[in-house]
């Protein structure tokens, strides 16, 4: 119920308005290497900023998945801060580093880890971070919501296995830290969603009947958002 | 650098998208015990159902200043949940509780305390809780930037003064939690914004002058929000 507690790590949430995303900085207080997760093509300056002023350095753009309602900054950092490695579990995307379920990426004495999570997408990862008792859940769960399941290999019934195996498996106290909100909350926990989730804290079956009844408009960049994510982002 | 680190405090960060604003929930996660600072009253539904779903209850509702920007949403919660008292510093403003310069709060086992930052507006306070290493500075503070000095009694070598004396003293790490952000960014801290706030960390006349040519627009909401805030929000 409290907050990303790990006084030798760096942490940082920071939101972008248009798309509701939030993008994540991580990074061991004492070598100052830094990962940074789900970064937005717009903020891609500001966020260079925040690093930079922070005195870090970046080693991963890391991306939950292909989003389709927003271009990923991963490509612009690239560009900006030589040296950066893209860091995606699709296999059709383009990144420097694929990564697979149990993989985990090190920066200085800090660890972040990988899970399958496919339901929203095929290749939706969370990254657990155990010392920050946290986790990076993308869209497979989002605060007393989920990721849509009607596009990119969407699935609910998928969504709804990957949700209960793997995420409310871990620790209820467990910060959710989700790729979205849109109404401004910015965290939740593991215990919370499992019993306050009016979509996941259902059974199965009434799961999928709410996901096939949402009847949500098309996604506002998908059309440019997903060409652009599938090679990690525009590159120049 | 790190986050709210106590595990005996319940801590939520929220945010209004219109006027930018945030508001934090803080309760003592053994009695549940809880205040608010900065509600909104466009969020008052969101942040009720927060303190629900956590199971707190709700003590006291404090405004940081009578706020230009929008309307608090303290009288609508003390509507919503009787027993809530609307706390405030300024002596022009109507509430249930007067704080004065270094008076505490206690809910729970936990307190904040308060801080006179005066510049911005008169009645300008920032609140510390030390067992979170956290100040929240109204818009005395802000990341990377600070409140406007051309209203309300606004004086900039006076909010100059305060931030100085009263915010910079505290511990390098302490984080700050401002009551807006217009860029995406969640917090910051105290080395940080002593380091890199382009106004603040210059000398007091470059302060000065920065602030009077910064020729900003016309508040959008002051004029329906300063006569309600005032009385502590619209009672009904
Ligand atoms: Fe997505
Ligand atoms: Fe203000």
């Amino acid at each position: 119920m409290a907050h990303v507690c790990d006084p030798t790590l760096v942490f940082r949430q920071l939101f972008e308005k248009v798309s509701s995303t939030y993008t994540y900085v991580l990074a061991d207080a004492n070598t100052r290497e830094a990962i940074i997760i789900d970064p937005v093509i717009e903020t891609v300056d500001r966020d260079i900023k925040v690093i930079n002023d922070l005195n870090l350095k970046l080693l991963y753009a890391v991306n939950t998945h292909v989003h389709a309602d927003h271009v990923t900054g991963s490509g612009q950092i690239k560009q900006k801060l030589p040296g950066v490695k893209s860091v995606i579990f699709d296999m059709n995307a383009k990144a420097d580093i694929y990564i697979k379920e149990g993989d985990s990426l090190q920066f200085g004495s800090k660890k972040i880890e990988f899970l399958s999570t496919p339901g929203h997408t095929n290749g939706c990862v969370s990254i657990v971070c155990h010392t920050a008792k946290s986790v990076f859940t993308g869209d497979a769960l989002l605060i007393r919501g989920c990721g849509r399941t009607d596009f990119q290999q969407g699935n609910s019934a998928l969504l709804y296995d990957s949700v209960h195996s793997k995420i409310f498996t871990l620790p209820d106290d467990y910060v959710v830290f989700p790729a979205h909100d849109y109404t401004g909350q910015t965290n939740s926990s593991v215990g919370e969603e499992k019993k306050h989730n009016p979509r996941l804290s259902k059974a199965k079956e009434e799961f999928i009947k709410i996901m096939a009844n949402l009847n949500l408009p098309y996604p506002a960049q998908i059309d440019r958002a997903l060409p652009a994510n599938l090679v990690c982002g525009i590159q120049n």
